[in-house]
């Protein structure tokens, strides 16, 4: 495969989102059994959910976790609180279903695939897991570029072919991977230039020691870049900080808005490949859900950046999807809501005067 | 039936919420393939529904949507933007099928019941109606008491046996009443003594000027029952401005704690409630869930006067227990995490250095 060519092919042209469709869905809300806009963001949702199906009868079919796996060699370097072992740990723990989002998966009825984009393991293959490695792991940023330009475009291209030959109409998309709440603060800071000190925090759950030597680090590792201020694209800041995981949720992002698949989008490493998608495509904010506001301090920073109003702010901390998942019901039962309420002429109750 | 001895014999002793099984539940959780509390609110969650069932495995086998309605003499005095009839209507459309909790109460497997406490309006018979009536609805206090003490208590008694003849181990408890967020305003500003103006609200949805005239109109009751500033006793407030359905949740919520049910607090209406059985049963906010903050701008001030911390923020103010049953999958789900995750050792997960 000529890679460049491949990743010139996939196009960063957006679906239009058409406000005819948004006034038909508010209409069909205002003639249902209830005080105008009384359900609040659950309307809006649905609004949404209608203008991204570029239809008035939105609906979901078929709701598929995907979660990115991928190692990062700064990891090693003590960005992280745990080894870089968990990642691969974690991967055979989603698959063996004891991880919270196979918990979630089962409860919600989704399928549940876990994508290798770059973990330092070697898996057998197993059923759920996807096999998309790019390399075993990340270079740590602190010492070089965490991939080449090429593997960058070879993760992007990965992450929008499968978005695209899934049959899911709705992809809950969520990261697994020591350190990479240490990438997303450096792609923050880059992609948004809000100051480093402000994009770093626990993750997993460091001590205020142990965020004050990531911080430490990361700011190393941005002097050692020399990116800071430039003009650099997202490529180039991507291919930097990493990791493979992010960059493949970009691919898939985009190729699900191209396909007007429903985009539930999870924390804030999900949000930081949201930042670089939206830097190749503006605008896609639009086109997507946001499930929520995590603890991870620079998390609602980042929604502001985004533009993006999250849906839930549970204080969530884990990744995986789990807040994509969480959200989940809302996004059926306001469109079943939207569906089956009656409305003031059918059910033969009184407006407002 | 002797009604001032029923209503003594209530009692407002609570249950006790074992610190022992709180640290039970946060070992379990501490020993799940996870950071420790990164599951946020879920965890504190399943804490608390362990502490109220009184064991460290707490479950939701059945969960059962009540929805008390009355009606409320001032609503012909211009308090609502919508005609007392709607009351009646709507009690019609959630047992039709056609209301938004009945569009709920079926996605989510949920049993509903509509609980006529006092509404203006001779119904037949029907499936999923029970029969409480007070009063085909409440004076207005505007002219009078909304209603005798004895009424009072006749409500109070008539929800405390509802709930203990429920099967159900979980009540989501919701209201209709046009008028009744009024009564709702009232009740929170004799209890909290937050001054009036900011304790009325939009409800369905006045206008401004609408706005205006409610609390105009309020104020004028206020003086009128002069109970501003006294040690009037809950009873008494909840005489002078209503309604039957929130005094019937109050006697609901008391019982249904008292037999370790867990019960899920719907909005503005149902935390006016809440504030009249925390003067009876002191404390009785921690054995409660809060689905939500509600768009009612009053809400987020009456949370705060309860001592609570509601799970969603959707903007929704329709009641019906819609925000209850929109917070239901949170609590279904918390549990079946802390029931079903793999812990550490089991899934030979790598733990924090």
């Amino acid at each position: 495969m000529n890679l460049p060519a491949a990743f010139d092919a996939i196009g960063t042209e957006l679906p239009s989102l058409d406000p005819a469709i948004a006034d038909a869905v508010r209409a069909r809300w205002d003639a249902k059994t209830k005080p105008l806009g009384a359900l609040g963001d659950l309307e809006a949702l649905a609004v949404q959910l209608a203008q991204i199906q570029g239809r008035s009868t939105p609906t979901i079919a078929e709701a598929q976790i995907l979660v990115f796996a991928g190692d990062h060699g700064a990891a090693r370097d003590g960005v992280s609180a745990y080894p870089q072992d968990v990642t691969w740990q974690m991967v055979m723990n989603f698959l063996a279903g004891g991880a919270a989002i196979s918990v979630l998966a089962r409860e919600l009825g989704c399928g549940l695939s876990v994508v290798d984009a770059g973990v330092n393991h070697d898996f057998a293959a197993a059923p759920g897991l996807l096999d998309l490695k790019i390399a075993p792991g990340t270079a740590s940023y602190l010492h070089q570029r965490a991939m080449s330009i090429d593997q960058c475009r070879q993760a992007i291209v990965a992450g929008h072919a499968l978005a695209q030959r899934l049959s899911a109409d709705c992809l809950l998309l969520g990261e697994m991977g020591i350190g990479n709440t240490a990438s997303a603060a450096l792609l923050m800071h880059h992609l948004s230039r809000v100051p480093l000190a402000e994009c770093v925090g626990p993750g997993t759950g460091l001590d205020p020691a142990g965020v004050a030597r990531k911080l430490a680090l990361l700011e190393q590792a941005s002097q050692r870049h020399a990116l800071r201020g430039t003009d650099a694209g997202a490529l180039t800041l991507l291919a930097a900080f990493g990791g493979f995981e992010i960059a493949m949720l970009v691919g898939c992002i985009i190729s699900a808005v191209q396909a007007r698949k429903v985009v539930v989008v999870d924390g804030f490493i999900v949000g930081a490949a949201v930042l670089v998608a939206q830097r190749l495509a503006p605008g896609i904010e639009a086109h997507l859900v946001f499930a929520h506001q995590s603890a991870e301090p620079a998390h609602h920073r980042m929604l502001g950046e985004i533009g993006a109003r999250p849906l839930l702010q549970l204080g969530l901390r884990l990744g995986e999807g789990s807040g994509a998942a969480l959200a989940l019901p809302l996004l059926r039962l306001s469109l079943s809501l939207l569906a089956n309420m009656a409305t003031f002429d059918s059910a033969q109750v009184s407006q407002a005067s």
